[in-house]
């Protein structure tokens, strides 16, 4: 059955002896591993008291307990809801209430948030996940789970619930997205052909455990490889852990990646063990595709694209389109890749009729690895979910040849003088310009224009750069109506916990637009 | 969405270009074939006036004819009905009544079994695959298909039926098994890991088409490589297929990869593209896969166990499992192999029951690809699919590392002497002597016993055996009570079309009986 306790009773039993968790204090195979995590589904159910269909919190950065708590909840039947943790405590609050959530499971590290308002409501419901002294809460993870008795696995419908994740992420209101078991697993049969996972595959998890990326890691279980955690992202971190754990599948958004390169720790660790990088959210610069290749010997560039909705991943831009792109066909870097085997990409216009093909307009798509809706929100889940297919409120084309192109979000489209402008658009043409590190186009309001563009760019080391010559880059790349009438210089641009460049903190910074220099294009 | 349309569609836009027919008159591109199938389409709903849900009867030798047909029929929602071609003609137009087929659709090779009752009353619902002048029957397939104008691809749900494949083969009474569109494209994203299918593969259509075996070759066309279809065996002309069309993989059975081996035309083709051979319905002695992996550089062994009703694979022995038995686990190549992710296995007793890990008993399972039940049998799908599981009604076991030993067919297990004999364990104690080419263990009525332990055995070119020779070879290896008491020499052992033994054939032969010598074991 398409279901994770099926999973993961097919995983102990087929790769038991293989390692399941890489740690430096030593290895944990699949059968102590599942030992654990059966133990911990007793402990949810029998010390908890907490019933299959119910929610558990989890506030944590990446962690092998993280993990466990997770599988052991799907082993029992209960459903995890890990909450991002860059929320404020009254957003943390407010995802815990809507899930509904039982109790949260959370991070010593995170412990002081629960002295703060509305979270203060929590320490009563409260269970430290590793031992703390300071905290003050008596609970602890690792000697209750000791203490239980192994639970047999749930038997879940393929349909129920497996997980809720939140979207909405650092920016408003946010949707609990309803991840059903058939949702992850489908997803991993999918990538485990486009991994090719074998049983001696290692992933390392470094983007949060919050984000649905981290789903991708469920086609290494299904083939009985092995997960490191990595707590927080830094290049040595990283580095280290792919050298010590020989570690082959790395999933990493691009701007870790480039850090990776940037840092001077790179060169001093071996990772030729690393034979996949799986980056997503955005897509990565021609030359620094170029760089990567070089910098990790044999290893195969991934791109996905998918939304929480799906579970996560729809398509990819796989290691032969990166060769065919850097063969002269540089255009193919800025899709999103071509659905996966089993997905359905359709492009509707604001009429919700279909395009015509290599037309832009909202991509539409449905597959097995489509959840079920949004929690407590049916009308959201009317909207988004309709007659079979989810509406991603994402922009794109899709070409002849099944490459999607995300063009933007379509709240980030901007209108100027009444032409639509896809800001990804505008941003590969600037960072095409080698003195160029970092790029977003923004809209700022404009009396002329009603939006105007307005590019907001960091300088690589050692260049200095004008608005004018940005401006002069344009001419000839791209329209004229698309080339930004503003320029703006800053240090770093801000992003979110995955490295995904936050727009709207952007339009809100007054810094930004302060420094704003206007040319007329 | 996993439907056969959905898949298609996918396959034409992400490899249009690709080849997806090896034809010695020229290849054809996934375009001018998908062009082809469409028209195809065209000509069963417009032309024949088909409806989708209803059925056409398939009666042909391998072709790409028949594979465009099926697919047409997929993509127009018509259920395709491919019959044994080795069934009287009576039991070919049972088959055709119990599917209710509107239309058969008939190779010339085929066509003077029109002349026969009862399948003469087919005559007039006959359509001719390929031209041949001395049939007497006008409508011919390509012209017909060249005049219509294509269909669209009809919308099926996933559940709905693709393919009726009748089990029971050449013994018996055959029962139409009812495969979904999800059944086929979820083994298929199942397979396609296994074999790591990429879009260059190409496929050898050796074993016949109407067998559930064929449908593997759906991972194949799902990632958009190419397909050779073979009329017929023979060893000269698969390693001649092989070399014509750089064959990366081919589905045999035991007997036809050994014939190969032993065939004078061995050696003299390049058979270095080949990489990975896929074989079932039979384990092989370790000594075959020896040989066979000498013979072919660098190709991976793979053995597949499943049923008509699974879609057809359950279980897989792979190139990883044949290495480990290589290297001194041998009893691994009796293994049907280990279950497909999404696959689960139940084993339970004659009350219902699961029995302990490592006992014997019928093999339940269930996963995605388990079909809907059988056509028209409410009762026997009632019984075959209890509870969710689909009851196989082969007996065997689950060993703590996830292997199937598939023991025997329930019905062929043997009781003398009050004693339960599963005869695969006493055929593989048999081919263990270097004299022994095939046999086959049977039961025979007995007075003292009840049923005696028959073995018929064929000799390897230039062995001469007797009975005593075999009853002393098994002494030790197997215990007393499993030791035939009687066994028979023959030329060859009679074979269903997929080169499985037909035992009930063996049982019912007088020949087989009257050469029986007895001995006391």
């Amino acid at each position: 059955m398409l279901t994770m306790p099926s999973l993961l009773l097919r995983t102990e039993r087929l790769h038991g002896n293989n390692p399941a968790i890489l740690e430096g204090s030593g290895d944990l195979t699949w059968h102590a591993w599942m030992g654990r995590i059966a133990q911990a589904a007793g402990f949810l159910r029998r010390t908890l008291g907490l019933e299959p269909g119910e929610r558990i919190g989890i506030l944590a950065r990446n962690s092998v307990r993280q993990a466990e708590l997770t599988y052991a909840a799907y082993w029992a039947g209960i459903v995890p809801v890990p909450v991002n943790f860059r929320l404020a405590p009254p957003e943390i609050a407010e995802v815990l209430e809507d899930a509904g959530c039982k109790v949260l499971a959370i991070d010593p590290h995170f412990a002081p948030l629960l002295d703060r308002a509305p979270l203060d409501a929590w320490r009563t419901r409260a269970l430290l996940l590793a031992p703390h002294a300071e905290t003050g809460l008596a609970s602890c993870y690792d000697e209750l789970r000791n203490a239980a008795s192994p639970a047999p696995a749930h038997e879940p419908s393929e349909d129920d619930d497996a997980i809720l994740l939140y979207t909405g992420g650092t920016t408003g209101r946010g949707k609990g997205v309803r991840i059903t078991h058939r949702n992850i697993v489908a997803n991993a049969l999918q990538m485990a052909h486009i991994m090719g996972v074998r049983p001696w595959d290692s992933y390392l998890h470094v983007s949060p455990m919050f984000h649905s990326t981290d789903l991708k890691a469920t086609c290494v279980t299904m083939h009985g490889g092995s997960h490191a955690y990595l707590p927080e992202f830094s290049p040595a971190a990283v580095l280290e852990a792919i050298e010590e754990h020989r570690i082959t599948i790395g999933s990493l958004v691009p701007t870790m990646i480039i850090r990776m390169l940037q840092d001077p720790a790179f060169g001093r660790h071996d990772v030729s063990s690393l034979r996949i990088i799986s980056y997503g959210t955005s897509p990565m610069p021609a030359e620094w595709i170029r760089r990567t290749m070089g910098a990790f010997p044999s290893v195969a560039m991934q791109q996905v694209y998918g939304l929480t909705e799906t579970s996560p991943v729809l398509a990819i831009l796989d290691e032969h389109d990166h060769a065919r792109a850097l063969a002269g066909r540089e255009d193919l870097l800025r899709a999103g890749g071509r659905p996966l085997a089993g997905v359905d990409v359709r492009i509707i216009d604001d009429a919700g009729k279909a395009v015509a093909p290599g037309e832009s307009g909202e991509i539409l798509v449905r597959g097995p690895q489509v959840a079920n809706g949004y929690h407590n929100r049916p009308r959201e889940t009317r909207e988004a979910f309709k007659d079979g297919w989810f509406h991603t409120g994402d922009v794109g084309r899709l070409d002849a040849e099944g490459y999607l192109f995300v063009l933007d979000r379509k709240k980030d489209m901007v209108i100027t003088g009444g032409e639509n402008v896809y800001t990804s658009e505008v941003e590969a043409a600037i960072y095409q310009h080698p003195g160029v590190h970092e790029v977003a186009v923004i809209g700022v309001p404009d009396k002329r224009f009603g939006e105007a563009l307005c590019a907001v760019v960091v300088a690589a080391p050692g260049h200095s750069l004008t608005p004018a010559e940005i401006i002069a880059h344009c001419r000839g790349r791209i329209g004229g109506y698309k080339i930004p009438r503003r320029v703006s210089f800053v240090d770093a641009l801000p992003k979110s916990a995955m490295g995904k460049i936050l727009k709207q903190e952007l339009r809100r910074s007054n810094t930004v637009l302060k420094s704003t220099e206007e040319k007329t294009a």
